[in-house]
């Protein structure tokens, strides 16, 4: 079930690969059914804020109606950033799912654990490497096609 | 011109305060301009991300038209959250001005220092106690108000 949702997380990290978006997707979903499917929208949008993440909790809210998502699950190709993981802590969601780790902003161990802050209020259970060189490969090869084009 | 503008962003916490939403209140300026001016409205729009900076930074950009706020200074009456202080790094922001310290997750000293985590990609420049007494007033106020309703 688990890799089953990262799959569809996949395909929308490529939908962003294919408007040269840095390829990042992401599901949330709740009693298995799913709320929201995202990719990172940042450049198309000229939003700072337009992550994946964002955009699904956005929607996930949306949906419900509510601003927390209890009970929901986020499943994401590469580990969040202080903001969305930050956005995941504030939206109440239960279990984060993600793929590849992040070296630049990682944020559920890479470069620091959100989970590990004291006082906040809400703590995810967090569980990573989940299609861990699927997720990876398609980062490495949009930043390698980019490469080639500077060249 | 800092405490200018952070009696902006009182003003928009007030604004909250008035429809019964947590009273934050955010300006972002540029060369002495206002970009956006805005305050908490997690409960109006039923969503997670509906923070007063989260709010802000999106208006920003779509005022600029693009996902960089570069030389941008935003006033907050309350220390950012992690969600918060992530997006205002995602977005570049140059110089922070806050109010009252936020002991449930503030993330540039109270929980923890967003700013000491190695590795990001940007890092603001970032001035507290502007206005503080005020700034946390409105919070104080709005809280005993609500616990007397509850009484």
């Amino acid at each position: 079930m688990i890799e089953k949702y990262m799959r569809i997380a996949i395909e929308e990290a490529n939908k962003a690969k294919d408007i040269d978006e840095v390829p990042i997707g992401c599901v949330i979903v709740k009693d298995d059914t799913i709320l929201a499917k995202t990719h990172n929208l940042r450049e198309s949008l000229n939003s700072a804020i337009a992550h994946a993440e964002i955009l699904a909790i956005e929607q996930a809210c949306k949906k419900l109606n509510t601003w927390h998502l209890y009970g929901c699950d986020i499943y994401i190709t590469l580990e969040p950033c202080p903001m969305c993981a930050g956005a995941i802590m504030q939206s109440r969601i239960k279990n984060v799912y993600f793929g590849a780790n992040n070296p630049k902003g990682g944020s559920y161990g890479s470069n620091f654990n959100l989970n590990k802050i004291r006082g906040l209020n809400h703590y995810p259970n967090v569980e990573k490497h989940i299609l861990e060189e699927e997720c990876s490969n398609i980062l490495k090869e949009y930043f390698k096609g980019k490469r080639k084009k500077l060249q």
